[in-house]
């Protein structure tokens, strides 16, 4: 049996996230379809991460095992030929039996883009949350650096998860400015469900002034409760990093 | 009457250019509906250039006349409001009674993005056009210094066209190499039906060794035709410059 991964580039608009379920397309189940087709059986597909309806992927991994002898980088172009367009496989290749999207990531990034305006940009408006007003970006630049480290992120995490170890390290979180539009980008060895857009909520209020950035220390240390989660539309997985 | 000037950005997938049509839905058409129901009668919307279907534009410049008491900023907001998102009004300003979108324009600049891989992109698909194979983009860029200066265009003319004055001047015409984007920009005094599309689809021919650079000059000196109308999907109106 090989071990193929796949890697996975797609536009979240109109997907109900990543994973199979009973109602609506997902990404997850598109690939498996074809590639059923294509091995003439079942295939079970494992991706690195679920993500949530809306939400989009540079870097999102997946691998199944196989019998045939179809060579590994040629899955790209026979997946692609068939999938849609708001589905791309970069890049498909052979593992090591024992490499599993999930369990073999060490490093996880994630970026979410703010555009800062009055309105919306024709182009890019499936890829951005866009928010009018002043944001104060020292402030942003500021609070993220609160989230460096190992904590309990359990403030971070929508209800509706069973995770129960709720520690993670955040290697890196920053913001970036290019005119209106705001990127902010993290990584970290793992996230919690809707954490990332649970971050930004909290960052923007912050950089509309309604806290101070210490409020991402309270949000952390005091267990509040996150509670303004952005929206899906800005979240990109950007890429994963293994061992 | 004042003269109210907007500058529009729009994703002209799903519309069939900006020219209003009897038979489907344009961008001219979308905002001329809005601005009558603004001023409570028919509005005359005139448009610096009309674009095909699938053209986007991140510059068109439309102007109208009105009676109304409306500051001239307040139309961006008024029309964004109600505009689909995949149309926005990015400016909205008044300028002098004799100011006309298409007679007054100076320079127009038109960009084209060509990504040179072998699967397009699910983030980025419906802005550019997916040219697989090698291509030389050197040879592109010697191929480009023959369209500067003023020529007699007529073999970079669709058929269609009812202009008898085929003669243009481009002022600066060049490649752009992104990693396996490929952008060409080009400004002129004007430019004839499909145009930016015929010499694109020559540039794609001379980049993949069909003919050499000078096949350029052989097109505009020659009066050869050039056939290879490259896809809307890649071309943006990108900017217009004014007396």
């Amino acid at each position: 049996m090989r071990n193929i991964v796949l890697i996975v580039e797609y536009d979240g608009t109109d997907y109900c996230g990543w994973q199979i379920q009973p109602n609506g397309v997902t990404v997850q189940q598109c690939i498996t379809d074809i590639l059923c087709a294509i091995e003439g059986k079942p295939v079970q597909l494992n991706g690195a991460g679920r993500t949530d309806a809306g939400v989009h992927s540079r870097g999102q991994v997946a691998n199944f095992f196989t019998e045939s002898r179809i060579p590994a980088d040629k899955y790209r172009a026979a997946l692609n030929s068939q999938l849609p367009e708001s589905i791309r496989i970069i890049k498909s290749f052979e593992a090591d039996a024992d490499f599993h999207p999930r369990f073999s990531a060490k490093k996880k990034t994630y970026k979410y883009y703010i555009r800062n305006s009055d309105f919306s940009s024709a182009l890019t408006c499936r890829y951005e949350h866009t928010v009018s007003g002043k944001l104060d970006t020292d402030k942003m630049s500021l609070a993220c650096k609160y989230l460096i480290g190992e904590h309990d992120f359990a403030s971070f995490m929508a209800s509706g998860s069973t995770v129960s170890d709720t520690v993670r390290t955040i290697y890196e979180a920053d913001i970036a400015v290019d005119g209106s539009l705001i990127t902010f980008t993290v990584t970290g060895n793992g996230f919690l469900y809707k954490m990332v857009r649970l971050i930004v909520g909290a960052l923007i209020e912050i950089a509309r002034g309604k806290f101070p950035p210490e409020h991402m220390l309270d949000l952390i240390e005091k267990r509040q409760k996150a509670t303004l989660a952005a929206p899906a539309k800005g979240l990109f997985m950007h890429s994963i990093e293994y061992r």
